[in-house]
């Protein structure tokens, strides 16, 4: 592949792993419910797209920032509904 | 940051973001039931670390190629198991 095709992989890549999160945070909000979502899961996710981010930055990396940031957004968000939805149900 | 640094943030940004699927896969397999998961989070989510993979051999990066093979493994497990789980329930 050519160096654009392989940079158009890379960005589909990035879209796809970043708006996954989306369908997530509207299925919670909807039913809300979260209770089969690993709290783990999300935490060492949220750390890692964390570290994500640093490295994006450190590397002059603005998609890899800007995906991760997004994706922390997300995967907070449903982090958070899941927290507020489980305090609700006690 | 010196560069050896900055791969070392990217190493373990890249291991925390493949291992946040452990809790979540043996989360599924003991409850039996991953109703709130999101099919559609899941199928994004594979479809894009598939194409990470291309990226990673394209770009000759064995670290990407690696850790999305097991990110790959562990959330296609846990759509297997939600499938599996959803089946019996009916």
């Amino acid at each position: 592949m050519h160096l654009n095709e392989i940079d158009l992989v890379g960005f589909f890549a990035a879209v796809l792993t970043t708006i996954a999160f989306i369908p997530q945070l509207i299925k919670t909000w909807r039913s809300k419910s979260a209770k089969d979502v690993s709290y783990i899961m999300f935490a060492l996710f949220i750390s890692g797209v964390s570290l994500w981010c640093v490295y994006g930055w450190e590397i002059h990396s603005i998609p890899v920032v800007i995906a991760n940031i997004i994706t922390f957004i997300l995967a907070s968000l449903i982090l958070i509904l899941k927290y507020i939805y489980e305090k609700q149900e006690v």
